[in-house]
């Protein structure tokens, strides 16, 4: 089963790379950006779902300062055009 | 309006973060793992997302080697739980 994993800084934790982006854009003349956030993306074929949330405890995410987004079966939700 | 980026490397590129991590995954014991690969999560929110594309040619994304998917309020999707 295809899975997608979505990875963002926790909302306390500071974001110098979304802070980067965001001045980067207005820079280019991109008015009207606010809140942006980059994290990773990790897609995968998994036998047994169950294993990602342990997968992202143990390798995938730092807990600590990451949160973490587990979409199953990705193909089924409206984000693919 | 809250927008969301998911840029990945090309089919046809190398991904050896993918393959590093695919590789991990099978050394901690996680099995039935395959076509692993890792990519950036942008989300913004942007007044005019028309200016969406612009922002992922010219910034976000490489479109070189680098393949991306604008998801539009990605609250109305089921990705999240």
């Amino acid at each position: 089963m295809r899975a997608r994993i979505l990875i963002r800084p926790k909302a306390a934790i500071l974001d110098p790379q979304g802070q980067t982006v965001q001045r980067a854009l207005a820079a280019l003349g991109f008015d009207g950006v606010a809140n942006v956030h980059v994290g990773r993306l990790i897609e995968l074929d998994v036998d047994d779902p169950a294993q990602l949330e342990a997968m992202c405890e143990t390798l995938l995410a730092n807990p600590l300062i990451e949160e973490y987004e587990i979409v199953s079966d990705p193909s089924g939700d409206p984000t693919t055009p």
